[in-house]
């Protein structure tokens, strides 16, 4: 492989950041949608039941070449951060 | 909102995260195909410079909802969880 060839392949992986980037903004305008939702019709925001089941899903979708585990672990993030998003939008609207 | 049109938000929330786990394992291939090139050059695997680099340019990038610190700890996360994925690679070439 040539240096060409190595610096064509981190081009792809910075490619593939900017895309999981965006999916992820994408992921919480939708999540802070939901939040508001939830809290018009005044129900908790966090709901074990609806991560385990996403979480299942995705697992089901997963063959590879990371670990399942490191899959749950790197979703895990993405909720805790979804989660914490919905919180500081809450906050926000108590405060106004 | 009704309850079917909370329904279709989670159901786009859930083809986003299929989109992640997609991108997620493509960029997985990718990161152990330049390990294998690093290893055949005698390089070391990880490398803080271009680390930094790249958390640089998805945060340039990065236009919200989530707080950049969010992102960036999402992504070091990512990385950190592929530099686990070379060096398993690596130990399995070693046992061979």
């Amino acid at each position: 492989m040539t240096d060409s060839q190595l610096a064509k392949l981190r081009d792809q992986v910075d490619e593939i950041n900017l895309q999981i980037l965006e999916l992820l903004n994408k992921r919480a305008e939708i999540v802070l949608q939901i939040g508001n939702e939830k809290k018009k019709q005044g129900v908790t925001r966090f709901d074990p039941v609806r991560e385990r089941q996403s979480l299942d899903m995705i697992l089901e979708h997963h063959n590879g070449p990371f670990e399942p585990s490191t899959i749950k672990h790197i979703f895990k993030e993405i909720f805790k951060a979804s989660l914490e998003l919905q919180e500081e939008d809450y906050e926000q609207t108590l405060l106004v």
